[in-house]
């Protein structure tokens, strides 16, 4: 049977890492972790009990397409707690992740070949799920004086039917602040360009609480996870709020795509929602662990970077270390026993020079990664 | 912001009805309900035990994205059990439900534009999703003779990308034997049209045992779920049997589309693989509530349908009761107080002259729901 030619999506070139790295561990070697994207953490303690007590209650059948009710109305209400914005729970889409949400909001937005800008360096699964969509990613080569970010001089006259931007951005950490966001939303606005937020990493913040694009227009799709924050990755499930008139036209398409999100995943996150404790547990050793790359990456010898706002994650530029982040990344996980991501996964050109650090681990796991990689930085 | 084309999908039909028999039920009515696609029962316990016990466990963070390997092995054991096929488990995907094996096989084989064949009636959301995704949804009108299953001549030079069928079939409940199969995937194979066979209903057979399109051929897309049978619809888990040499194709996009499906759906499911007790304490109900429908149909008035061989509906002809079954469906529940599909829903066109009764949930609801509807055409 013949493959269409959008599935020729490119493979995470993290990949290799990981199954070299797998292939050491198999033969007794000891690897620090620093190549994840997901927390080390599980979902907090009360959403699995609130799971397991609706397992013994009800069948656990479909939900309605745009997700349970009473978690809509929790996540319009966190809006208000953390943002100040007031939102209307009938703007809330439950979604299977981000993942779920991108999908949902490229379809509803995006006809075949539409051109849409994204951020390089970002997340690699942009480009590769816009291209099985049919549509054109268009990378925007950032600039480390915009913190990684672009703004309105990197699209103007590209004719883009949409922007996609991230804040805090992976693998970056870099925010957007208030007029940040106005601008480019403002500049969308003139052109008609569709603007989507992806605010996953939305309460993994550092110095100063991150900005919804909710607090600057109703008339953005702004995606969203329990993944993250709420420690749930596995569990597949997020948000999305969009535009009122778009309500009906996302409903139709996530019945029809998706059913509805995994409602055993709907319970938990709902009960995950007042762990608050727990989260900020979580959030203690991030911040911990950040202060300890901030401190370490550069004892070490990798010393340019944006400090992260957010996140869990340190982009370094390596390109006065090498000139192929792959064979960098090979290095460092053959001679210092920690897995790092090459930077080509986030930006095909640049990323060339440089490699993406993950803390998202235990403390303990980021001070013998922080060592190892002295010794190795010593040693080359 | 615009929307955009390819987002234009049918709402449901059967939504008009569902929203009008809830408005009848907070008004106090009580209202047997032969319109869900969906089992009135749960997961079986031995799922929701295993699934408690793993949440003490571990993080549950994302699974690689073909999915649990355990997962994937049982599977492919099941499939020398149930069809004595040696099925290597390198070939089957576990994807979020069957709705996200649709999205990943509609992606991996076609491109804008493409033409694929499905029987009408059929499952609604084939059309939608195909549409979605941007390519052509080809109606083949299927006949009574063929027991509304498609042949060769519905699709001879058609120029199809593909072909989409089911067996047990979603509305009509019929299947295809081995030599239809054989010759639908010959026919496909002359033409180098993609054969996709929807086997969400296996296991839901009455006289016999349905045929997986793998028992003819290795180049074909088998697509299931732990919905039907496994009476988990809520939990989003399905798999999908591929060519060995699309695994790695379908692997790439649903790495990028999915990350994974659900790994607290995949441990259950894994559990509910072993509950065969409870599994067919279901079917005992499924077989003894279609021998009551079988009967009492006809007693009622309704006479003109094809035996159901799987899954848990009954397709009527009521073209000599109606000429728009959207309005007989409203009748019926205003009047009979029982919620039934418009066929609408499962074929555009013909579909005005038929209804979709499901006989999913409970024996008691069925024999009630069967009183009503004499009642209501004694009194026509």
């Amino acid at each position: 049977m013949r493959i269409s030619t959008r599935s020729a999506v490119d493979p995470f070139i993290v990949m290799d890492v990981m199954q070299a790295a797998s292939a050491a561990e198999a033969a007794g070697q000891h690897i620090i972790h620093m190549e994840v994207g997901q927390p080390g953490t599980g979902a907090p303690k009360g959403a699995a009990a609130a799971l397991t007590a609706a397992m013994d209650q009800g069948a656990l059948g479909y939900t309605v397409a745009l997700g349970l009710p009473a978690l809509r109305a929790r996540i319009a209400q966190m809006y208000g707690e953390w943002y100040n914005v007031d939102l209307d729970p009938g703007r809330v889409v439950i979604t299977s992740g981000s993942s779920g949400g991108f999908i949902l909001a490229f379809t509803a937005l995006f006809d075949t070949g539409d051109r849409i800008g994204i951020g390089a360096p970002g997340y690699p699964s942009y480009r590769q799920i816009l291209k099985a969509l049919a549509l054109t990613p268009v990378d925007l080569p950032t600039q480390a004086e915009n913190r990684y970010q672009p703004v309105p001089t990197d699209f103007a006259s590209m004719d883009l039917a949409g922007l996609l931007v991230a804040s805090p951005a992976n693998p970056t950490g870099t925010m957007l602040d208030k007029d940040a966001m106005g601008a480019l939303i403002g500049a969308c606005a003139e052109t008609g360009a569709s603007f989507i937020s992806d605010e996953i990493y939305h309460g993994i913040e550092y110095e100063k609480k991150a900005v919804t694009a909710l607090e600057v227009t109703d008339d953005a799709y702004v995606i969203n996870s329990f993944s993250k924050y709420f420690s749930m990755t596995g569990w597949r499930v997020g948000w999305m709020v969009v535009p009122e008139d778009h309500v009906r036209v996302v409903e139709r398409l996530a019945q029809n795509m998706f059913i509805c999100a995994p409602h055993v995943s709907q319970i938990a996150a709902l009960a995950a929602m007042d762990c608050e404790d727990e989260l900020q547990a979580n959030m203690e050793v991030y911040r911990e662990n950040r202060q300890l790359m901030l401190d370490g990456l550069a004892d070490a010898g990798f010393s340019t970077f944006a400090p992260p706002d957010g996140a869990f994650y340190v982009y370094a530029d390596v390109s006065d270390l090498t000139d192929d982040s792959r064979a960098f990344a090979a290095e460092i996980l053959e001679k210092a026993h920690v897995a790092v991501t090459p930077g080509l996964d986030f930006d095909p050109i640049r990323g060339i020079g440089t490699v993406r650090f993950s803390y998202a681990r235990s403390t303990a796991d980021i001070r013998e990664g922080l060592r190892r990689l002295k010794v190795f930085m010593q040693g080359r």
